[in-house]
Order: structure tokens, then sequence, then C-alpha cells
């Protein structure tokens, strides 16, 4: 029975891997901080946790966490992240981070998407968590850079395409789509009920942060520099993205073929599934699961595939998969924990 | 393993249990009926699934269905239930029917609130399916008449007040709210998205069929016949019934008693929360589990109560108290497949 | 053609305010308020504005404003309208003050359910601004205190069975649900999207602030002092109040003759509307106007009445009511500005 | 005073049009027409319209309808009108039609997009009813083709840019979202609260009936024949629809420039708003009313423009599109009965 602690156990991500957490057969939740609300139960602030955990969350003293558990949880904002990070390595723990803090291997890009780095060093051995893509180094990584929730969607949908060499990647357009808890639980009225409800609205066109970490990572797929054009859409709805991804073919493929390519290449994916043939994915069918359902279209009429890839962005897009890596880390099976059926409807 | 058999299964009730017994680390799924869907994936109407089960839909054909599970659940509207119970009990199968056909004991009243019943005899057998009020003769029964989503939220509520004897039984009114999934799956413009987002109402007035049940059950536990007041009201979300029920009280009580009383009350009941002081229900904290959260409010001010309780309609108030019903009768553990931790936010 | 003012401008009684007068054809808006946008233009705030309306925000400075305006909406919280509106009134001008300030008649009651009241010597002089009561008052009145959203509801509700003497007035218990426009816009967790959507609540059980006032009108209805038991809940929705209110029969009376007693009391009134008979309201079909839709059941099983009412809380509720209120006033059209059809679907 | 007529009044886009014209001071709703409601007020299936009309649905009988009105609306689906208007026109009325039915120069691309067309003549003489670009001839039309609603949208946020010839059309992609209104108000599970509600995702992937239409009017604008990759998506909303359309540049602009070029292009139009400089469109900011909002980014790290364009899909995108048109057609002030303000929030 591993040890484990959450650090900003209070924000939506935070008490997503608390659900995860206490239904999970081989760890233990032993350490859950939120400056906010340190002194009170979990399950105080969020009484769906009720009769399920009777953590205590407390202000963050890394010295003292780290004798109560064998791996942390970072769910903190950026820049907050590599402040903490650093010295829970230091004290021999290993660390999921779900920042954005350590994704980006070239520091100056981070610098001119974000703000200055002050744990450079740790770049290098960052590990990018995408098991799909990253299994092997994840299992003996120290640190794990947990994937963005855009970028594991639109990852996840190209990668088989882009191996196969069958798109042009400089023709790469993702339209993506997103549920209001990636905006997180901050008090603020942009995403007040009465803001979001009942409207449909674009936002950071050509600017969202996520789009230097799309780009390492779809050029590394593609073996040479891309760039993309991404655009984030707020959907009235709580959980999940879907992300409408089209790209020019270099060549003539059909349908079928497209299809295979896809099944061949996830069969062995616990939590990735292609659709059924001329299906498409919705996001109410990964609600509260791991799953990434993806389908790919070949429209012969304009010459570009169009892929549909759903998750939902608190699971798949953050604390399902920190729980993924955090299982092949600690060497357990990779779905422990993770069983949850799609909460449709 | 027990192998588990479900009629209906292409309703919203019919896929909950789908959802819950795949989870279910003691039962499977080897049957699951759908006249409109027969030939298909279950998996394929709901994508949510996929993965999960293969379980093909099928026609109803008793005869052939009860060779293949040790009990069924029929999820089918009332009316079409009668007409399948009494043969797959004479099969010598258990049955939970999740139908209004065998809740109300007196035929008479069944009949002036529905419609002619056929299968009269089975009304002394079957066994109302509260586990918290009967657990006892669930666990021998053959036939289990699982509860309404409204009836569970307002007897679970109150319960503890009148076995205590605190509150006058003439003076219920029952304000009810429910999530939309609650008026099931078939085609209706009633149930459009447009018609119901953005939106609230109350719905038949006076006149909602699970008035008798109500009165019956309360009238158990009051010691006396009752009528009660009931409106049902229409919410512009899928999952969730909130009751906020108001009596009468007939000597004066303090708040702590009364939070005493509901706590000792359920003190051993795994799937009923009262909630702590001061704080009250809300749906989205019991969304997608089994629970019900439960608080009362004294007014000494009306020297009135004000009970406030919580379920997801499709879980307790349908398939999740129907599997905690098969385990009861199974003799499984209670709690079995039902450890889904509330999905929130 | 009048010049308008509004203190307050940019919540959402603030901007719905302007949605009315930028189409009402015998006012101009010639002043807004808001401390925290001061400088920028209203129709930058909400873009929905943007083309019909280029007044500029500006901090509140009384007598300035006074300068330019005939008539003050004060669409600010409790407590700060009483510190603005003494002064407005005396530099002559007319005030509909959409806070509780001068709603209540006793100091007193006032005090005792929200804070210190400084402008005591008001309270007589304003007039309690429910139209449909108090239209001869209103013609003559420098200051209105415009209605709470759910008073407004639940008395234009009763007021037809309290003046015939139907109902026992100690019995009455009003379920009210409310969208979370009602809330305002200020940043808050509690009223995130993500915290409302999907879910549904009851709170501030048995002490919310429109108690005395519901109590106070009710009263004088009555010719009697009563308590009334009041629960508000929240929808996941943005606008609109459905109240749901039980009161017990003194007398027999037939469902027929009760849809008359509506018919006769409202016949006059170009606001509200007695649903055809067997129909009840629902918010969706008053989304945007001034109407206030009823329904009276008569349940005879339960010698009960239930009574049904469903407005817009932003404008019967709120900004739509001090419309009509300021037409009194001034002498204009009650109607004016106030056309508006339902928003449906 | 013009009498106005609507063919398939009980559908969404038909009581749309009651609802505008019921306050359009120079037109009278005489005729209203509903196979399924026949005999039945419009006001009893919407009561939103109570007190606003006491049209009375009624077959449609064609001969005895053109006694009674000058215009016609003709809300119904593609084929149906086909089989109406013509008599309509025989009759010597005017008519605006909703459907897909005459929006297609070229009839075999009709036939291979829908289905056998059986009114060919009719095909050169029908206008495309978008005023912004054919202002002049719809003021001489006997027969309009009021624009889908996607269209719409697509070509107003792209006409500034292939007028100045600035973008590339062998690059454009159209990735659109729409509100559930857009799928009518017919009984299916498609569309059901449930179905809908917390979700999203893409239907009709490089197959929507849509993108002949798309193609015909931005092949004019461009000069050349385009094929356009369009996809359209199901948002949990009921009105509105945002496209977010991906151009290539054929030159450097900056922001500034682009900017200017919507502000002249669009500077006369009563009903297109593009966007301060720097924001984007939101649907809430135009639900309701007739405006389309645009934005246009240019993204010099990619050589592209994305273009984001709002509209109701209900209003700009049929009745109030519709209303614009017959206003125009019958030398009324074009904007009159549409001077609605969004109702935000």
């Amino acid at each position: 029975m591993y040890k484990i602690g959450i650090v900003g156990a209070s924000g939506y991500t935070g008490v997503e891997l608390a659900r995860l957490l206490v239904n999970h057969a081989d760890v233990e939740l032993t350490v859950a901080t939120s400056r906010q609300y340190a002194g009170q139960q979990l399950a105080d602030i969020y009484p769906s946790l009720r009769g399920r955990t009777d953590v205590v969350l407390e202000d963050v003293v890394v010295e003292d966490l780290v004798q109560r558990a064998d791996l942390f949880f970072t769910a903190v904002p950026h820049q907050t992240a590599m402040n903490i990070v650093p010295a829970l390595l230091a004290a021999g723990k290993k660390v999921v981070d779900l920042s954005a803090d350590f994704r980006i291997d070239d520091a100056e890009v981070y610098e001119a998407w974000y703000q200055e780095h002050i744990a450079k060093e740790f770049l290098d051995e960052a590990i990018y968590g995408l098991p799909e893509l990253n299994r092997q180094k994840i299992k003996g990584a120290r640190l794990v850079a947990n994937p963005g929730c855009y970028p594991t969607s639109i990852i996840l949908g190209l990668a088989p395409l882009l191996q196969a060499g069958i798109i042009e990647p400089t023709t790469i357009i993702a339209d993506c789509k997103s549920g209001a808890s990636g905006a997180g639980r901050a008090a603020s009225v942009a995403t007040l009920f009465c803001e979001v409800s009942g409207g449909f609205k674009a936002y950071k066109v050509g600017s969202h942060r996520h789009t230097p970490e799309i780009e390492q990572e779809i050029g590394k797929l593609a073996g040479q520099p891309v760039t993309v054009s991404f655009t984030p859409h707020l959907v009235p709805m709580t959980r999940g993205i879907l992300s409408t991804v089209y790209a020019g073919l270099l060549k003539e493929v059909g349908q079928e073929e497209v299809d295979r390519l896809y099944d061949d290449y996830y069969r062995q994916e616990p939590f990735v599934r292609p659709c059924a043939p001329g299906t498409f994915p919705a996001t109410q069918f990964v609600r509260g699961s791991n799953y990434c359902d993806i389908a790919c279209k070949v429209d012969s009429r304009t010459n570009r595939v169009v892929v549909v890839a759903a998750i939902d962005n608190l699971v798949k897009g953050a604390a399902g998969q920190a729980v993924q890596n955090m299982n092949i880390m600690l060497g357990l099976d990779e779905g422990a924990g993770l069983g949850v059926v799609p909460l449709a409807p």
C-alpha cells in the first residue's frame, strides 16, 4: 500500500485525484494540501467525498509532507509547481506534476509563453507523461510532467496519422472545445454560471499557452518542427474536451485503411477507444472516465482528414492520466483505480 | 458468479443497471433485452459501455431468457412488467421489478391510479425494496418491487421523524424536483433539450402516480392512513432528485436533537448520509452514486420541520437501489458494485 | 423625453434595466454608474448592447449625477442604497430603489433581518412597488421600493385567494426556485458554472431575507400577521423564478370557481396571465418578459390549493417591474418599453 | 398594414417568426398553419405568445390561405416547400422560403445533396436572401430563398476577406457549432435533453447538406469554384451558432488593416457588428437578436486568419433574416420588428 499526497487538493483537479484515489485498492491518500481551506476536511468542502475519506486539508510545509507519502501529485498552477517540485524530489519522492512547468523541453520556449523558469535543471529529466507514447520512460521516472488537457486529445488523435506519414504536418489545424472545469475553481466573473450557460465562445484565439506543448509533441511525431493553428472554445458543460483536427493528406487513402490504422495503433491501449466505423465521439460517452474516444474521417472531396477526439478533461486530461502515470511509476497495474465506467446519460 | 439479466436494457434505467453490473465483481451480465434494438450490441447504442460489455440486445422471449440468468431486473414500463414477471418467477428466477406494478399492496388503489392489474396474486408476496426499512424481508424474497425515485427520497427523509413521533402526518407536503432522465429515453417533444433547458416547471400537480406509493409507505411509518400533497417539478439537469418536505411539529424539539436523531437512525446505513450540521444536500454531490443525502431543519418560527433529501434518481432512485436489493437477495455484500464515488463537479 | 439614470449599471439588474430602457421610446438613458468599470462603455462590458447605447460608466458622484437625469434607478446592494437614495430625493429626483432598503415598513423588522437602517425617515414615504396592488400610490410617489423577486411571485400568486378569504393564512408554505442570475454578477465560487450546472439545491432554508417582506405583504392582504415557511432553491438556469405555494382551504371550492377568481382578479392587468385551465406555468414561457404566469390547482384530496407562479426574476422580479413603476410615476403608458415577447425556446 | 402568413408555424422557426411578427408595427399575422396542431391556438402550443396573438393554427389549403395574406413565409422542411411555394407564387403572393429548396442555383447539385427537385423552373428566379450581399435583388423579388443558418455565419464572416482578395479560397475550413434548436422540434431521441445536456459532439462530418450552399456562395465571392471543409457540432445550448473559420493568407496583412477592412465593409449594415479590437464574439451576446457579431484574428505565426462569427440561429440564421428580407421586399424599414436587444445574461 503506497501512501500518496496531493498538493493542491481543493481545486477541480485535486478533488478529481481524490475521487480516483479513494477507490484505488493499492494506494492510500495520506496528505492533501490547500492553503485556502487548511484545517477543514476535504469532504466538508466536497460533500461528494463524505464517508469516503477523512483526510484533513493542511498548508504546504514540504519538509513535513514528505514524511507522510511516497509519491506526490502537484495540482497547482504553473509557477507554483516549480517552487515545490524540486524539494519533493530532493526528499526522494516521486512526483507527477499536473502543471505546465515541466512539459516544455526548451526553457526558452517555456519562458516565451509563460514566465521565467527557476528549475530548468529538471527539464531534461522530466518525462512527458503520455503513457501511449512514453510508457517505458515513465516507468523509471522520478518526475513526470502530466500533459495538458487539449494536447492530450490532439496528440492521441494525430499520432497514428503522423507515424504513418499520411498527413502534411504544416497543415494541421486544431479546433478544440472544452467544458468550464478546465478554467478551475477560482472565483471569477468569466466562469459564473450566468456567463457560461446557454452560450458558446472562442477564447485566446491564436495565443493559448498549450500551443507550444502541442507543437513540441506533434513535432516529435512528425520528425520536423511544426506550427499549429489552435483555437480553444468554451462549451456550456462542466466536463469534456472535444478536439476537431484538420490536416491535408499527403497521399490517397481510403476510409477503411485509416480505420484499420487506428485500430492497430491503439489495439493494446486500455484507455484509447477508436469509434465504431462511421460513428464519432461525444464527450458524454467518456464522462468521468479515463477514456479517449477517437474517429478519423477521410474527406476525399477536400483531400483532408478530420480527426475527432474526446476526453474528460479532468480525467484523461488531468487526474486520470496522472493516476495512470502513478500506476506505471509504482509498478502497479496501469488501470488500477481507473475502472470507472463513463456516466451516461 | 451469478448470471444476471436485464429486461429492458436500452432505456436510461436499463443502461444504468448495465453501468453498475459491468463493474460488479460477483455477477455477470448475460442477458439484455430491447425490442427496439434487438440484434445490436448494447455498447453500440451506448458507446459509454464500449470495451466493457459485448452483450447483444435481444427480443424478449421469456422461456429462452430464463435459461441464461439467475436473477432478472425488469426495467420496463408498468403494465409491461406484470406481463413478464410471473413467467420469470414461474421459471424459478428471482426478480427485481423496477416498475410500479408490484409496489402497491392494495390492487384497488393500484387500479385507481394506473390500470387493471392482471397479476394481483403476487402483490402480497412482493417486498417493497427499500433496504433501509425492509432489509430482512428482502433477504428471503423472490420478488422485490423496487421503489419509485420520488418515494425513495421522501420516505428516507421522513422515516426518522415519523418513527420518533415528532411530526403530524396529516401536514406533510412534499415539493419534489427531478432531472429529465426520470422521464425516460422515449422520443418526445416535452423532453427535448430545447423544451427543458433554461426553464423550470411543475407537472402533474396533485395527480402524479407516485402519490399512492408515498402515502402507503408513509402511512405504515405513521401507523395511520395519510394523504400527502406531492408536487413534482422538472429541473433542467439530467440526473438527480431533491425533495423538500414540510411537516408540522407535534412538540418542541431542538435542532441538535433532530440532528442526533438522523445520525442515530442512519448510523449503520452504507448509503444514507445525514449532512454535516447546518449544511444541506445538493444533487451534484450524489451524482452517479447510490447515496441519499439528508438534512432536517427545525424552523421554530413556523413550528415546522423542513426536510431536504437528495438522490441520483437513476441510482438510489432506480438502478443502484435495485442492485442493492439484488445483493441482499443473493447474499452478497450489500455494497458490492456500488462503490462509485459521486461525480462532482 | 425623460432622462434616466441607473446607479449600479454593471450588475445583472443594472444591465437588464439598460436592455429595457434602450428600447423605450419615451426615455433616454443618460447616466450609468459602476465603481468597478468607471470610464468604460457599458457596451464594452456587455457586448449585447453594442450599437444600442454609448453610455459611459462613471463613478457615483451624486451631486454630479443629479444634473443629468430626472429619475434614478438604484440597482445596488442593500445598505449601499440607503446611503445614496436620500441625496437623490433631496435633489428633487424620483427614485425607484431595487434594493431591500425601503421595502420593510417596520425599521425593527428590517434591522432584525438586515443591519442598522440609517434612513428610517423614508420608510413611511416609500411605496411598495407592486403595481397590481399599489398602482394609485405609485402614481404620486417620489420613492418606490421595488419588490424582491421571490415576493413578487408569491404575492401575485396568493392575492386573489387571500382577498377572497378562501385560504387559511397560517398554513402558507412557499417553495421557490430561482435561476442563478438572482445571485448577481459578483465573482464567487458558489455560483461558478461548474458548481451550479447539472445540480439542484436548497439554500438559506428558513432564513432567507425575503421572508419578512413576504410576511409583511401577505399579512396586509390577509388582514392579520402571518408567518410563512419559505424555502428558496437554486435551479441550473440563468433566468426565472417558479414559486409553488401551498395553503389549506377554509371552505370547499371548485376548480372552475378558482379559475374564474384569478381571471376576474387579473383581467385588467397587462402583465399577469392566468394560465389556460388545466395548464401550469413554466419559466421558459416568460423568459425576458415582464409577465407573471399563474395557475392555481384545487386539490380536494388534501383540502389544499397549490399555486404555481412564474416570472423572469430579472424582469418582473426586478428591472421590468422597476420600469413599470417608472412608467406609472412619470405618467407614461404603463407598458411602454415592456413589449418584449418571451424568448421561447 | 400587410397581412402575413406562416406556413409551418408550430416548429421552432415558425414560432420565432410569430414572436417577431407580433411586435412588428407594419404587418399583421393573419395565417398560421400546422398539420399537427390544426384547430388549436398557436398561443396554446407556445404559452409564451399568450396575450400576444390569437391566431388559430390550420391545415395547409393553399387556395384558401392565399386569400388572407400578402406574403408568406414557408417554414417547412425541404421537399415540402417545393410542393407549396409554386402555388403561392401562382396566386400572386410573395414568398420567403426558409427551406433549402431554392437556395442552390444548380439543380444537379441540389439533387446530389438532397433529392429530386420538382420545381426547378423557380431556381433562376429565386434570390439568395442574404441582404448584406443581395439587397438590391431582394427588393424586386417574388421569391427569396432564406439562407441556411451555418452558411449565413460563414459567408458574412468571410465576405470582406474574399472581396479584398486576402485569403486563398482553397484553404477554407469552417468549424461550426450550433445550439440544439437547429435540429427542430420533432420528437427524437438524439435531441432529448439527457442526450444533449452536458455533452458536445461533431455530427455529419464531411457530409452536412449546407456544404453545397456554402461552397456556392463562397465561390461567387471568390470568383472561382471552391471546396470547403465544413464540420458542424452540437452545443448543449438552445440558441446560437458560432463559426470558427480558418484560411491561409495570400499576403502579409496586419491586424489593424483587417480590423479596418471589416469596419468599412459593414459600416452601413444594421445587423452586422464587428467586435471591438481584440475581442471575440459569443453567442450569448446576440441571443434573441438579428445581429451577426464578427472578429477576424490575423495569426502571423501560422500565416492564417481565424474568423469567428456568431449569430442566433433562429433569428439571423432563420426567422430574423426572413423578416429582414420581408421588410426589403415590402419596402418597409429594413429593421422594422427587429429591434430586439440581445438577451444577456
